[in-house]
């Protein structure tokens, strides 16, 4: 067998079942090699933001990585943006990369470029392949070292001519898992701590189900509130949370640093459960970039941790009362013209049990996040790095590492450009995603910015912040790509549309017109 | 003013006329400045690709950079592929990204990454501006930087508060120039090698005027053939190129190593001419990487140095005739079906005098050429570093450099869809760019790639490549971005489309249906 098929075997045997894929010349011996080693799904992407979004939108529900499959560094960066969220949500991928043959390097032809310095910053583990026996082994290793830490990038340059060259085949086969990290809890001394808090603030962090916003985590800290008297907000852009009516409510941490910092002042303890310590989003002048000082701090958690049993620890320390969930409330949305509150009031109610929600955007982000806590139960993946384009091809993944859920894509129509080319692999795959499109065409989130404390739009700021002139089709763009798309102007029309969407069998586009 | 005032206002004085932006929250103080400084006329991509491919295409032609407008590292790394086009392409860049406030990078925020490891690939020149005050400075040494080496991406990383910042204005105002290399030429001796050939080859290299594919070195290379019974070749991807009726016709440099080693090997003396000396594209089993040995080697001219003046003074030392141009032998279209053939027939009659035509995608690519060396006297741009999604944002580019001259992209499907998006800013900018779309639905590169030696196709490697389920609709594509589109399924269908897509005012896009 090829150095090629030892690769892909060795991660077939790590459990690496889909490859998301944009190969070019330098990978056309893992392309041959897929005719070889069976049971790896390859999804293409027209560009490759979209394959290493949906490798992040995959492993974020998986839990285990996908494999990208990308051309030499040009490739390679053009997935950057997409691995920067992936880093920042923890989420385990590894990243295939072919380069040029070992020893046509020296010669700087015209697609040679330092791929290890373009590599680095999205991944955690980096690793040149040296040979084509050491194929079958790096490849255990990437898989691995993915599923470290929590979770990260892992990125593996493949040289061509290892790629095509004979190798004896590899033995071993064990399925790779992250390396136990033997969890040491002292929930005493925890416990102490948080019994003399006067006004304790629990700050969840999204993940997998034992992280603070899988479900055993919000029940917790919910009965630990009620037990203690606090407070628990959700952090602001979560890689994965669990939401609905059987769920507590808890508020999103703030974006902006006053609401945030009128959240967390009133604390006199901030319990870390599997967040970071909160950092203003931005600098903002005036303001600390550390919300919280480190004496003020608790963690109960480390991301990637099993937040789940330590709340549940402390809860029943607490003698915490069992959890109640409130009457479930859902807004009824305003008829006629849409706005974003009715279109996360429409959204909420349609919503199907254990649906999957990809939100990127603040125009529908946070009204959806208030509407949905009396929404069917659903998991909902955010953009965790701030790098737009990630919504449509986080749901992508999603749908294919959750066959059976439905996936429902609230997206701003700024930023799912950035990664436009994602409809055609939705429809291409058949996948069940709705995808709703809010379009004020605009950059919204920079005019927000640039009018904060009252400041004026200056015409220019204006011109460079309007996407209006012309203004994009999306029924038609996403037509075009063979998406069945309509347009929604109205809360009625949207429901109706949405309702005769979440029964299609593949995808469907909404535009709905603000 | 401040420091993003008095950046811009030295970028100005410099000559920088034009900025490609996507903007984010930590470029707003130059958004903000935008309002201030005067005459710097500011074109919206919706991705970054699109920006630094349109300040590649802008750079090539107006042999001045050009300013992205860039946000933070993943907004950088969305353009890193177009700027590695452009490093090949020696076009002089100043990439501006702003960065979240210095006190703020601490803390790693979502969005803070390693911008210097992304940066540095791209860039011959990375810069971090440390104080408002330094804003001015830091804009006259990138814009210095840019001009160096022939041509290079210059990169400055400027931190929200040293934009925000107030500074004393600046009075420094003396616009950048490329530092003149003073160059020594020794005709004599090159004379003396030259004429001890027997068969030289001259391998013209593209770039500006001066270049070995402007008119007067390619004049002077066919004058050089002849008098001493030579031939010359044009590099395979030159940067910019000029063609047509009234200059000699020379092949373009095969891009698989067979033909090249061919071509190359004929030759006692290959003569540099602004070209590097050969490489194959890939490395090929079987196939050297250096395709002339060193010692077959004459540097005439490295690129950026003035090819011209050193061809024409050996065309005087050989006494050499002057150049007659051919008889202009245009190819008849044959009729009916869409063929590469026909189309580049069709195209090749059909394009104007002094047309700048952008081209990307080999199905047309390699045809075209054969049958432009008797079109009306046009401008070449091509793929330089193999990152394809170039030809679209770089047509943009020229278009806007050149507002007095046609632009026409013939640009093929697959490479097309990385930066789809520059589509809505041709639109925006109401630009005269004539795009034709090969529409073969597949990658047909890799096809060939893949069937080299006669290999079958396989089963999964003909999935890889498809593009056919479902095919993507070019005319609904473009109209959904505003650009009047058409599809051609004959050769007299294109002819007619193109006659008149040539006389619009603004963008057309017909979808050649092969």
């Amino acid at each position: 067998m090829t150095g090629a098929s030892a690769l892909l075997e060795a991660l077939r045997k790590q459990g690496v079942e889909v490859c998301f894929a944009n190969p070019g010349t330098t990978e056309l011996d893992l392309v041959r090699a897929m005719e070889e080693v069976r049971g790896m799904r390859c999804v293409v992407g027209l560009q490759e933001n979209v394959c290493t979004g949906a490798a992040d939108g995959y492993g974020r529900l998986a839990g285990k990585p996908a494999a990208t499959l990308l051309h030499l560094g040009p490739g390679f960066a053009n997935g950057i943006a997409n691995l920067h969220n992936a880093r920042r949500a923890r989420t385990p991928i590894v990243n295939i990369i072919g380069d040029h043959a070992s020893w046509h390097l020296e010669c700087d032809a015209p697609l040679t470029s330092d791929i290890e310095s373009l590599a680095r910053p999205v991944s955690g583990w980096v690793e040149r392949i040296a040979s084509a026996q050491d194929a079958a082994g790096a490849a255990r290793a990437a898989v691995q070292a993915s599923l470290a830490d929590g979770g990260q990038g892992a990125t593996l340059i493949f040289p061509a001519d290892f790629q095509a060259e004979s190798v004896t085949p590899d033995s071993a086969d064990a399925a790779a898992e992250a390396a136990a990290q033997p969890e040491t809890f002292d929930a005493a001394t925890a416990w102490q701590r948080l019994s003399r808090a006067q006004k304790p603030l629990f700050l969840l962090g999204g993940g997998g189900p034992a992280s603070g916003l899988g479900r055993r985590a919000q029940i917790a800290a919910a009965r630990l509130c009620a037990a203690l008297g606090g407070k628990a907000y959700a952090e602001t852009f979560p890689a994965r949370s669990e939401r609905g009516r059987d769920l507590p409510d808890f508020d999103r941490l703030p974006y902006f640093p006053e609401p945030a910092r009128a959240a967390l002042d009133a604390a006199d303890l901030v319990v870390l459960v599997g967040a970071l310590p909160p950092v203003t989003y931005f600098g903002y002048a005036g303001h600390p970039s550390r919300l919280v000082p480190a004496e003020r701090l608790l963690e109960l958690a480390a991301p990637g941790q099993d937040a789940a049993s330590r709340l549940e620890a402390l809860a029943e320390l607490a003698g915490a009362p069992a959890f109640e969930p409130a009457a479930a409330l859902l807004p009824e949305p305003a008829p006629g013209a849409l706005t974003p509150q009715s279109i996360a009031a429409v959204v909420a109610r349609a919503l199907p049990a254990d649906a999957i929600v990809s939100v990127e955007g603040g125009t529908c982000g946070y009204p959806l996040y208030a509407a949905s806590a009396g929404a069917a139960p659903h998991t909902v993946l955010t953009n965790t790095g701030g790098a737009i384009g990630q919504g449509l091809p986080v749901a992508m993944g999603a749908a294919i590492a959750c066959p059976q859920r439905r996936v429902v894509a609230v997206l701003s129509d700024g930023s799912t450009q950035y990664t436009i080319q994602a409809l055609w692999s939705l429809a291409h795959e058949n996948l069940p995603v709705t995808v709703l499109i809010a379009a004020n065409h605009q950059y919204a989130i920079l005019r927000n910015e640039l009018r904060r404390g009252n400041a004026v739009l200056g015409e220019r700021a204006a011109e460079l912040t309007a996407l209006d002139r012309p203004r994009i089709d999306w029924v038609g763009l996403a037509s075009s790509y063979g998406v069945q798309a309509s347009r929604a102007a109205t809360s009625e029309e949207l429901a109706t549309q949405l309702e005769s969407a979440l029964r299609q069998p593949g995808p469907v586009l909404i535009e709905m017109a603000l």
